[in-house]
């Protein structure tokens, strides 16, 4: 059959230890949803390696799924239906930095932190993070277009992206890692490939650009009335300053219960809704964003004086999600909706809840100045997790808001890519998977059927 | 025929006022290098006429260059074998600003000014800016990348879109404009359109991102004495600082003429090599450029004191093109190169025009940090420009350089497009076009043949 000449022909083509028989590493995601046991695995060294594996699964009509670190949250880098990994584990190599660009080029398969350590060992950042940092390599990041709590100074994963290497399902090497920032010579297919799931063709290097280490950072505590005013505390700040990296979204419900799980108190009194406000620049804007603050009546501020002030105050916000998991496996739903429906989406989300799904909790945090919002609702019955995401993204839907903020569609989402891209789009992404990948050996599972 | 029935058709469907034969104005190019004297244009009046216009074109197969304020340099907004104009003259709606977003959405023919002035009344700006701000269209900002000095800081154009409404050649209607910053559910039509010069839709309506206006800005004239210490100084400003707005570069030789032609002196002594830097921050960083510019021997700042100042020190840069063009009509290239190699590209074209185009005069100038160049050659024979362009554009490609940093391809860089792109890319942009496109009807004289 088509796999065992496959197989036969890429262990003679990259070696037999590169072609193998992996097991739960391989074949079972993060979140453990999805197992298929074992599976065949290539793990191949190079960009030429991947294009002779491409090529090989095209010959055999053998379906393949590109794995980074396997942290991904929709199952979108494990196989379902007897797809081969291509693991990107052997290419890990990072660097040297350009400094003169301010830019490096890092293959696929290292990870997020390589990277970022890279930057700070010459004096400068990669800006995008996020908790899985030691696991999620920086082409799982590219492929989904990865997100975290700095986007709103700094962008998504695709604004960080100056060049890309990749086989596209075709078998053709796409190889821009000159690191030019302008070049405007055709079609974008940096920006293309990344946050497309794997589904186009396989990664194999980036071009990252690097930003400065700003000398001043200030972090607050901001409590305030209701998601009106802290919307409007958004709007303040971002339209006044550049400098605000992060501002975290946080409810009293959730706040209370990260402080109790934690044991570490709230240094502000009782509010509804909380802000965590973060900026870093050349001079401290402590006093500029206090002042900023005090404009709104009912918004009490505390800013960290002290490195462990800040990392109290971060805690708050990053113990979240592990607060959450002890009331219960929870259902996690991803979303952007538009700023301004803010006020209105969480009281609809809550009311929904309380309506259609009685007796379970709902804890909502997220990134306010993206309009990204982590939806959890704990106690839903397994058998009702359909129902419940019809309704949460439902409700997103006709905000006009996104069902998949930063995790992609992977194969978890798809049952509602509907409510988010229109017959047209659809139709037109798999116009443009068909030309790049014209035999549908890239991840087939993921995105759409 | 074809082109009648076609102009019948439409003339019903969206008034006879609207299908009409255009002159110059559409015909011909802004550089007067194309035209077709004149040429049938359709003007519709919003996004559903668009798609009519381009499903009548399929059904006719009547080809189709969408047009905006026809300031493009390449020729990509003109017809060149019969294609019909489809002018966005009549979709100018700018606005409102959404304040809270920091977003707004614009039709595809509002001009680039109308957009930044917009942006000006809600307190904030649009980072986009070049000299014809006043007849450029959004839409044709959009459709090309458009660049400018504050590439550097804020990105292309690729960088500020949000959200884009187009309609693609097949003639289905995309539409995101809802102004979701965090969205990941599948491909990304936005920055695949964005660049794409006509040839796979059109775009009918954008929505951007606006940035905060900082209080404080500085302007300095920098000169060093050589494209090492230059570059040099360009590392330790943007390495340090994420304020510098823009760091211009300019010859001993550019400087001089334009000093000459508008009767400015240059306020410091001679040097080789200039640079025009501008910062803008919350707080001032004078001081702070200041010193980092001191610790390279060999350079002489000087700051502007005051507004007129300042302007003074931007017509210095401003008016190099209009100081060249009095030289003589001069072949332009418009080019990027990796940073690292600018120190040897220069000296490197200057060798290769005394060898091989005696007699003819350059003057490179552009943007240092972005590695843009402007590469201007007066004094060749109409006959010797395909040379000409062999010659500098082979240099810019053994630097692993981009034959087009701004302008994009169009129709006079398409000899070139196989220097910056690989066969493969190629191959797979034609893909994509003809997924997208399938009857080949957008703009099919542009970007490849």
């Amino acid at each position: 059959m088509g796999l065992d000449d496959f197989r036969g022909e890429l262990s003679a083509a990259i070696g037999a230890d590169r072609v193998f028989e992996g097991g739960d590493r391989y074949a079972t995601d993060w979140t453990g949803r999805y197992s298929a046991g074992t599976c065949l695995v290539v793990r191949p060294s190079n960009t030429e390696q991947v294009a002779e594996v491409v090529r090989a699964a095209a010959r055999h009509g053998v379906a393949l799924v590109p794995q980074g670190g396997n942290t991904g949250l929709v199952g979108g880098g494990v196989p379902h239906r007897g797809e081969v990994v291509v693991s990107l584990e052997s290419m890990r190599q990072v660097g040297p930095v350009d400094v003169v660009s301010r830019q490096l080029t890092a293959e696929a398969g290292a990870t997020l932190q390589q990277v970022q350590e890279a930057a700070v060992a010459a004096e400068l950042r990669y800006p995008v993070d996020f908790g899985a940092r030691g696991s999620a390599t920086i082409g799982g990041t590219v492929a989904t277009n990865a997100g975290g709590i700095n986007v709103l100074r700094y962008g998504m994963t695709r604004h960080q992206i100056v060049g890309i290497e990749a086989v596209l399902g075709s078998g053709e090497i796409i190889s821009r890692l000159t690191g030019l920032v302008k070049d405007n010579t055709g079609y974008d297919f940096v920006s293309l490939l990344c946050g497309s799931e794997g589904t186009l063709g396989v990664v194999t290097k980036v071009r990252l650009r690097l930003v400065p280490v700003a000398p001043h950072r200030c972090t607050f505590l901001a409590g305030v009335p209701d998601l009106a005013t802290a919307m409007a505390c958004v709007t303040d700040l971002t339209r006044n300053l550049d400098t605000i990296d992060a501002v975290e979204l946080m409810m009293a419900n959730g706040l209370r219960l990260v402080s109790d799980c934690i044991g570490l108190p709230v240094p502000i009194a009782d509010h509804s809704v909380y802000l965590l406000i973060e900026a870093s620049s050349e001079a401290d804007q402590t006093e500029a964003i206090g002042r900023i603050l005090a404009t709104r009546p009912g918004v009490e501020v505390v800013s960290a004086a002290t490195a462990q002030q800040r990392r109290d105050l971060w805690r708050l916000r990053d113990e979240h999600t592990p607060s959450i998991n002890m009331l219960g496996p929870p259902a996690k739903f991803d979303v952007t909706v538009p700023l301004r429906a803010i006020p209105r989406f969480v009281p609809e989300v809550h009311r929904l809840i309380e309506e259609r799904h009685v007796g379970s909790t709902l804890v909502i945090f997220g990134h306010a100045a993206d309009g990204n919002l982590h939806v959890n609702v704990i106690g839903v019955e397994s058998d009702d997790l359909e129902r419940l995401g019809d309704d949460v993204l439902g409700v997103v839907a006709s905000f006009d808001g996104s069902v998949s903020a930063e995790h992609g569609i992977g194969v978890t989402k798809k049952r509602w890519l509907h409510l988010s891209r229109s017959e047209a789009e659809i139709a037109s992404m798999k116009a443009v998977k068909n030309a790049l990948d014209p035999m549908g050996i890239m991840n087939p599972n993921v995105l759409f059927d």
